[in-house]
């Protein structure tokens, strides 16, 4: 049977400019070439479930590895070991924590049933050193009621519509219809969390959301507008493009 | 009314060589001396609640600022408005959280009522990119019967006693009877955490203290050993020194 590798990983992403290959900066993808490259003794070709931005970081990521040019793999690295094994060759930031054999037909992209995103908001006046990477820090309060509106508008967010109004105004994509199967904000002590689910996202629509939901909070946006605001296909109707430090790929179920 | 200004600050210690300024390398201290410095225009005292080692974090440090020499301070910023001024002239990794005036005769160290210090232990086999300077990677799965044994052990830490046992071979410390209100040790998911209260801990202390759990956990060591162990005064009758970035400074209060 041809086979592939399906490694389950996290990673922070604060050196790294983002999961994708480019020539100008570090990337996890090239990582993950050096560290299979050195592991097995061959080229392999490493596709992720996602590209991702400068700075953002993956609670769960999913990469397949196979031999460069043959859609396949054949070591004798037991899978159960593959993570200790790749462990030697990465970097700290990085860590393969599950790997599993999956059919060459495969695609970690493609093949993805939905994909879970975290947004995280520090949410007071001074900042927290242990959240400065790993957080976006907004510091005017949002109390009770603020944070209620804030729930109620991410409800309009949820269901199959045509997401164009989120998406960065300098993206390609044609097809901007997606559903989003959850989208729930949180907070704890002076933490908002936003999260969402959907079968798939345009390029900066969690940090576009997430800014949508802030506007909300500021009494910009009213809950209500929020379908009105989706139906117009106006980036300019929603919120700002939050920084991407505060974003997780938190889940990927295929 | 003679008045100095005490400060309450978090610090990510990964950067720094502790808090103590040293003359070989970056310290808390040094950083907190150049932004009241930049702030009020002059050379000030900063007197730490406790010295803590390199690596070593602090969700909750204590320090007083008086002008060099004088004991008491006097500035046109408002107390309240503090932490937010010396947030312009601190690092990412150290914040001032809040700030108020204490009596000239205050002192941030000798005046502790108790102290409480957090151990964390990230225990999972595969790493956590998420953790790797803010927890100690020990792979070997604590279960349930080694938790139970570590929480039991960690009773026997409480009291008024000699604490000799634990504190690092090369210290001067003479008097060794420290009084330990709290020990307790918890696990949620893959993460252990010792959480200590004391009036005061000798030198490395809470990490050796840790390192014996850890024994305990391995079954080197038994619950019951713990009384005989502390009475040895000998520091190699407990555990290891378990490494300093695992260790926050949690809790000061006067």
């Amino acid at each position: 049977m041809e086979r592939k590798i399906l490694l389950h990983l996290s990673f922070l992403g604060t050196a790294y400019c983002g999961y994708q290959i480019q020539p100008n900066g570090i990337t996890v993808q090239q990582k993950l070439n050096e560290a299979t490259k050195a592991l097995f003794g061959f080229d392999c070709d490493i596709v992720g479930c996602s590209r991702t931005d400068s700075g953002v970081h993956a609670n769960h990521f999913c990469a397949t590895v196979s031999e460069k040019g043959k859609n396949a793999i054949a070591t004798t690295v037991p899978i159960d070991r593959l993570p200790l094994a790749m462990a030697q060759f990465l970097p700290e930031d990085i860590a393969v924590f599950d790997a599993e054999y999956v059919d060459s037909s495969f695609h970690p992209r493609y093949d993805v049933k939905y994909k879970e995103y975290v947004y995280r908001i520090w949410n007071r006046r001074e900042r927290n050193p242990f959240l400065s990477d790993r957080s976006w820090h907004y510091p005017k309060t949002v109390g009770d009621d603020g944070l209620a509106q804030m729930k109620e508008a991410a409800k309009h967010f949820v269901g199959t519509q045509d997401f164009a109004t989120y998406m960065a105004a300098d993206s390609k994509v044609s097809d901007t219809v997606r559903t989003i199967y959850k989208a729930e904000v949180n907070k704890e002590g002076d933490l908002i969390e936003f999260r969402v689910s959907a079968d798939g996202f345009l390029y900066n629509m969690v940090r576009i959301l997430t800014g949508t939901l802030i506007a909300v909070a500021e009494h910009k946006i009213l809950p209500e507008e929020i379908e009105r605001i989706t139906a117009s296909k106006d980036r300019k109707q929603a919120g700002i493009t939050v920084p991407a430090h505060g974003l997780f790929l938190d889940k990927v179920v295929y």
